[in-house]
């Protein structure tokens, strides 16, 4: 798979067979490729939590909200959640400003995940509260994102937006589609 | 390359050889990059300003900051510098908040960049004012970040940090050196 076919295929994935056992050292790796990227300043304030048995997933899995544009689909019902997740946090020791880090070691840590066949998402809308008590997370550490982690069993296709509707939406096949944006309409010059 | 390998030789790169001709068409294949990337309930708010020509990299070059951290170097000689530019945008009409997308579509760009062995820096120390006037960008873009790209003529490595210094350095043969946080500092659990 080349480069351009590795991000096409770096889907926002939903649904994984909950059986595939991700180990704690696929999430290391990920974590190694994430340490090796740039950060503003080389200050690198982002520290992670990792997660990848049953019962800590279930801890990540109740905090997160899924899917907002699919109305009659909640969430993965149990069979097809995560395998793993990873906690991307601020360490407000280092900096209380991450710049563009976050985006940086999320897109990394996917594309390094997709280059393995496996996939993942990115989710900004977390119960923070709950997801600081249920993993005991110190105050130092602001919660920024979660990555959600796993083998995709769901297919997700990219598709031309029309009249500016950027919602996804799953066909009767249960294909996920995602509207997006044209080079002319991005690029302002 | 192997992904492992392209995202370690991803550096931040600062001089290059100015002499190398960045076309348009790179440049638009590197957005379609970022174009195909997750975004925040995939709103797509991020646009993008291209730069490839003398006249209109210079208008970039002068409001950007350089290399904070090397004292005796204050930017890249005619010469040595990029061959072009992306100005990341966001469109306030669309989204004030961008989430993570500025770095994902950074990361996507500059990997991608590598991946045709090219290179490239990211800029937060814009002075945006004189970018806006420069490029004569319209209010409704907000400036996010600025990614320099070219043909790299420096040598970059990355090393274990000790004693908690971030700073970025370049020895006497003119190889700059990144120290970068080892996996049991950024992994808290």
């Amino acid at each position: 798979m080349n480069f351009k076919e590795l991000v096409k295929s770096n889907r926002s994935y939903r649904r994984y067979d909950e059986e595939y056992n991700l180990k704690r050292e696929d999430l290391e790796y990920f974590i190694d490729l994430a340490r090796m990227t740039a950060s503003a300043a080389n200050r690198q304030p982002l520290k992670y939590y990792l997660a990848n048995d049953k019962e800590t997933n279930e801890k990540v899995f109740e905090t997160l909200s899924w899917a907002g544009y699919i109305e009659d689909w909640d969430e993965p019902k149990k069979g097809e959640r995560p395998s793993g997740y990873i906690v991307i946090l601020g360490d407000k020791t280092i900096s209380k400003n991450y710049f563009c880090d976050p985006g940086i070691t999320a897109q990394t840590i996917l594309l390094g995940a997709r280059d393995k066949e496996l996939g993942g998402c990115i989710f900004a809308a977390i119960n923070k509260k709950k997801l600081r008590e249920n993993l005991n997370l110190p105050n130092k550490f602001e919660i920024l994102y979660v990555i959600s982690l796993g083998k995709p069993v769901e297919k997700v296709v990219l598709e031309d937006m029309n009249n500016n509707d950027i919602k996804y939406w799953r066909d009767e096949k249960q294909i996920h589609h995602v509207p997006k944006r044209g080079l002319k309409e991005i690029i302002i010059n």
